[in-house]
């Protein structure tokens, strides 16, 4: 099989940007010369020799030699931008854009079909884990019925320096900010959007179903206190931040991400510091698991690298489950065992859940355990609610 | 993109085919008609119509309408003159037995590409997890630095009650058998020669590099006694059957299947019972941890249909590494640090070694730790003198 010359134009020379640099300069196999970078700051150094830099989008996007656009900049709406003039003009485009992609995939879709130009963002999704392509091409059957996990190593790195180093969630969160890890939005990553942006993303690669992220319930760990993670603690576990999807038998998938209580029997346990972990179940495959970095210049770039590569293969996704299942849809009617630590017990309405097994109270803060619909849940009081923290039990969901 | 119609004929009906059957029979989405069985026992019940029965296999290589032959039988003679007169008859394969893949790749290479006709063979990697094709497409470049896992459902089962359930060898082994893990020939399991044939066919699509099987050097854990157990555990560690292959600067690769001491910061601590799991290591993409059911009906039925899906889509295995990389070959001049434990100190030549950490002798049993060129290592009287163990050390190989 014979392979196309690739030629990049690359948008962005943040951190991915130079790690895709390194890494393209450093592997020996495949080749993939840069033709052209465009970067916004002119005042700032760069590394690279200054005929390479440009600008002005206008040097990569007409320039004919240019057959693929790598768009690894921060902003989702520029990044849109410049994926649809692209993919317009025939350019294949490979994105590292988690909430770009996740925003815009319908219209994205079109796009692909209609200018027959493909469109690649394995690292958009737990950036060195080959999830998009293993959902895409192995799981391409019906037989898949869930998958859940670890994908924001930003609060992983939180939740473990919290867990396993004894850390305040304070502290741990100016430590990770210390590192660089957390996004110019914090609440991107700290309340689980992030998170929710590649569970989208999936969705669609798993399941077929193509949803705004809007549509699907997320809550992360801002509101997490030091009476939760001593709750965890007594009971031997840990608190992981989980995007979690599974098929219903309604036809429906319920979707969402939230704190988990995870134990240590369990797969996602040990996936610590800024390692993401994605456990899949299938009717006979039983579970798989996958584990990896999920951020960082260097496993980004690397998974950018392997849809470039693709590329020069004439890779392109076929959106399989897209075309096999018809009426996908998130549903939220399901039930749910949880843990609801809250400030003031007046505002807790027992009768919305099904079942209570423990209520306890006092001085220092007071908290229930039960089962509830998650419909009924996410449209309650207790989401908005700051003196509310809300984690999920059991690791899983249950119909009555 | 349209999908081929699949015509399946089937060579074996045991567990896994069954398996494959029920889970064509289950599968709402992706459709693959088995047409005809091929089967050797003429006196077993089957749970199938007896006009899709047959006894001979020319009822499948010879109908025009079968475009798919599954074989999933445990003869690799029979096996691989399946394959044969499949491949050059124009009709993809999809196997499942690595015995037969691990020993034949070069003449299944050269079929394949004489006769323009696919063969996949997922399942015989650690049935359900992906790795031929994530070795093949997504790690498609030369910054893959080296994998190595446990690679044998029924050997870590033992050695996961063992380590786990505090159970002899002896019990554990008998625990195996009673419980159908063992093969037929319980040495292709114990001895490392299951792991050696999943390794050899692995290291093409990871390196690009095609070895008989005979070339690696495989120990299993045949002669692991309690002393040796007791040697792991006040370590607090276990220990578990890995195959590992690693990128040398000579330019070749470091290859081999041996017991190694395992402690819990390890990502294969817990891989217990049947389950495999396969560490990756890139320059960039750092590590990458894939778990699964590497053996079962089920798993290996789920893999096979996946690769008949793939069919479907046209899908084959481009052998992308082999085109790139020339001259790989397989290097034993490293050194490993290891644990001996032998029963006659006079048959122990220290100078063989660079470096003796420990010497320790009692009524029981002795043993000492060291470093030693592999090459001399497997050269040694060591490796064949029945009263001697040798287990790795560190899970890792180094230069001088």
């Amino acid at each position: 099989m014979s392979r196309n010359k690739i030629k990049l134009g690359v948008f962005g020379f943040g951190c991915v940007g130079e790690g895709l640099f390194d890494v393209l300069e450093n592997n020996l196999g495949f080749k993939a010369e840069i033709l052209k970078i465009c970067v916004k700051n002119k005042e700032k150094k760069r590394r690279v020799n200054g005929g390479r830099i440009t600008y002005d989008k206008k040097d990569i996007l007409d320039n004919p030699d240019i057959n693929v656009i790598v768009e690894v900049i921060d902003n989702a709406e520029d990044a849109f931008e410049i994926a649809v003039e692209a993919l317009t003009k025939g350019k294949a485009v490979v994105s590292a854009n988690k909430k770009m992609i996740a925003e815009n995939l319908p219209e994205l879709l079109l796009l692909q079909e209609k200018y027959n130009t493909p469109l690649l963002y394995e690292a958009a999704c737990c950036a060195s884990i080959p999830l998009v392509r293993n959902f895409e091409e192995y799981y391409d059957n019906d037989l898949l019925n869930s998958f859940s996990g670890i994908m924001n190593g930003t609060t992983n790195y939180i939740l473990t320096e919290i867990f396993t180093h004894n850390k305040t969630y304070q502290e741990a969160l100016s430590l990770a900010q210390s590192k660089g890890y957390v996004e110019s939005n914090p609440a991107l990553d700290l309340e689980g959007y992030d998170s929710k942006f590649k569970l989208t993303i999936l969705l669609t690669h798993a399941f077929g179903v193509t949803v705004k992220p809007d549509e699907i319930f997320n809550a992360g760990i801002s509101r997490l206190n030091n009476f939760d993670s001593k709750f965890a603690f007594e009971r031997k576990c840990k608190i992981k931040l989980i995007a979690r999807a599974q098929k219903l038998n309604s036809g429906g998938i319920a979707a969402f991400v939230m704190p988990e209580l995870v134990n240590e029997t369990n797969e996602l346990y040990a996936v610590d510091d800024v390692f993401n972990g994605i456990v899949t179940e299938s009717s006979f495959a039983d579970k798989n698991i996958f584990i990896g970095k999920g951020a960082g210049a260097f496993p980004t770039a690397s998974a950018v690298l392997s849809d470039i590569s693709a590329l020069s293969y004439n890779y392109r996704y076929e959106y399989k489950k897209k075309n096999q299942i018809a009426n996908e849809f998130i549903d939220n009617n399901f039930f749910v065992d949880v843990y609801v630590r809250f400030a003031d017990p007046a505002k807790i309405d027992v009768k919305a859940f099904e079942e209570v097994y423990e209520r306890y109270y006092s001085k220092e803060d007071n908290y229930l355990t039960g089962k509830i619909n998650f419909g009924k849940l996410i449209k309650s009081g207790l989401v908005n609610n700051s003196e509310v923290n809300i984690i999920l039990l059991n690791n899983k969901i249950t119909m009555l």
